[in-house]
């Protein structure tokens, strides 16, 4: 299993797979400080919702680790890093989710000695490490029986390895699904502007020796009229109580074209996803990032580079195009409010 | 107007802009031989089914212009010329169309002696490139009065001056619509894998200071989502009896979106791009084309090298999703089919 973090105790640093250099390289930096952390995520080096929430949480724990201040201090240090992490990603609710987890740690914990505090947090960043690949593995498990045998799967971006702390979600699904012999081929959209699918969900099917085909975004709905898709499975990045899910740009489009071919359109994500407190999509904070990320490819330019850009990083996808949302508490179908009102 | 193709009497070659080198750099080349431009074809320096037509017939005049054999052989010459060019893009009609077209010159005119043989030829290539150039105007006349004021219009791939003799089918209709003030905005898909809606329709419709904004082609249905596009406008490669129309990959895609969301989705195209002979869509040939397309940008790899591509370079839009074709014989509403018959 590929490692996308962890805390290394010799080096008094988090360890990160610097996602960006994929697949070329595969390079792992030190991440010193909280803010290094920060800004690897605000600079994609560490993407996908489940994995920028740990990250948060460990990024949490090295601040304390890191601290050299007075106790009087701590609790305003603690605040500060904890909105500098909330602020760097504004649409995976696992982040907040991931800090708002830690507080808990935190607050129970603040009158301990710094060190053990620090130990506290470590160990619970470690927890939701863990426990991460667990949730990823029973998404897997539950998600796979909603394939049929011999089926042709679409993802876009990746909902894999890379994107959670181990197995992934929507590729935790196809996963599974491969090991009972159900996946007869992967259709990878490359999902521009940042080629996570390209770069990261080609590169971790075919080191786990999955059928996978690159395509671009464009050519989902062509292979769709030629009968080339059973299913569409994709990850998300933050579902409001009414089902209606934000994820990468592109996921909404494949959500349409499933619904008009009718085939089945499968979300898998962690319950840490779901954002009871907000009642629709519309309420949800889309991202938009650097222009120069459609302008560019490989640091050349694609276009005349003076022109305007448009760059939402997600859309939101309305419940009502979901056949279903895989969680680790199970599968959530049609009206998806309802379920995950009582799953909640 | 930018000048796509033109004989150079002096330099006895036809001079075509090389296409695969913009937006960066406006460079003309000279073609000796009509094995030269079968190439350029191939290679996409020239593109776009109307021009690639209208270089053909180019193609045909050099072939004669070039030719120093016996009489005897001279149609046997010039039928493998035409086969040599009629074999390089399968999907664009309009190639066979200026193939039959200059045959009927070369059949009438054959026993001329073989220099006014070639003048009479070059004669022809060039009254199609005026004609086209008259043709996109009125589709781009006849066109604009589908748009409302104020439109947001999105398109993909380039069917402009560059893909034709000038004006532009799809951005001919653009183009017409903007001089009576309609024209809010136009949103251009950038059109993976060859770019050629960052490369070439950005930078045409940026010359002409008509505002455009580049997206990619995964961002559309968001944007629709959002009411920030009020039609759809492409042009195409070949017109089925039927009305079903192949066109750039990811055309398709933006009709399901559209029917979707309740837009109208206008192909515009002149009348040598309809194929009566072909009664559906299923029976256009589809090119695929090298997969390193898809792999590289700009000659670096975006993805692990050696992973499976599918490169469809066209899809097929239903008749059922076409709101109107534009051509320079009228507007041709549903059902396509019934309105083509009377037309043709």
């Amino acid at each position: 299993m590929i490692r996308t973090i962890y805390f290394d105790v010799h080096a008094g640093a988090v360890i990160i797979l610097n996602q960006n250099r994929l697949p070329a390289q595969m390079e792992y930096e030190k991440m010193f400080s909280h803010q290094d952390l920060a800004q690897a995520i605000k600079l994609l080096k560490v993407r996908g919702a489940p994995l920028i929430g740990v990250t948060a949480a460990f990024a949490l724990a090295l601040a304390v680790i890191n601290y050299t201040g007075s106790r009087d201090m701590l609790k305003e240090y603690y605040r500060e890093a904890e909105q500098l992490l909330a602020s760097t990603r504004p649409t995976a609710v696992n982040l907040c989710w991931a800090i708002k987890r830690m507080r808990i740690v935190f607050d129970a914990m603040q009158y301990l000695d710094i060190r053990s505090l620090a130990e506290e947090l470590l160990h619970e960043a470690e927890n939701m490490f863990d426990e991460d690949v667990a949730i990823n593995n029973i998404i897997g498990e539950q998600g796979q029986v909603l394939l049929e045998p011999d089926t042709e799967v679409l993802t876009i971006c990746n909902a894999g390895s890379l994107a959670t702390c181990g197995y992934g979600t929507a590729l935790g699904v196809i996963r599974s699904a491969h090991k009972v012999g159900k996946i007869n081929q992967v259709w990878a959209c490359e999902t521009r502007p940042v080629l996570q699918g390209a770069r990261l969900t080609v590169w971790e099917l075919m080191q786990d020796k999955i059928p996978v085909t690159l395509i671009t975004d464009s050519m989902a709905a062509h292979l769709m009229s030629l009968g080339r898709v059973g299913a569409v499975i994709v990850g998300a990045d933050r579902i409001a109580a009414s089902g209606d899910t934000a994820n990468k740009i592109g996921t909404y489009s494949l959500a349409v074209l499933a619904h008009y071919h009718g085939l089945p359109f499968y979300v898998a994500a962690p319950w840490s996803t779901v954002d009871m407190s907000l009642l629709s999509g519309s309420e949800i904070p889309i991202e938009e990032r650097n222009q120069e990320e459609v302008r560019q490819v490989g640091g050349n330019y694609i276009t005349v580079p003076e022109v305007k850009v448009f760059n939402p990083a997600f859309d939101v996808t309305p419940a009502a195009l979901i056949s279903g949302i895989i969680t680790e508490k199970g599968i959530i179908r049609a009206p998806l409010g309802e379920g995950l009102r009582r799953q909640g």
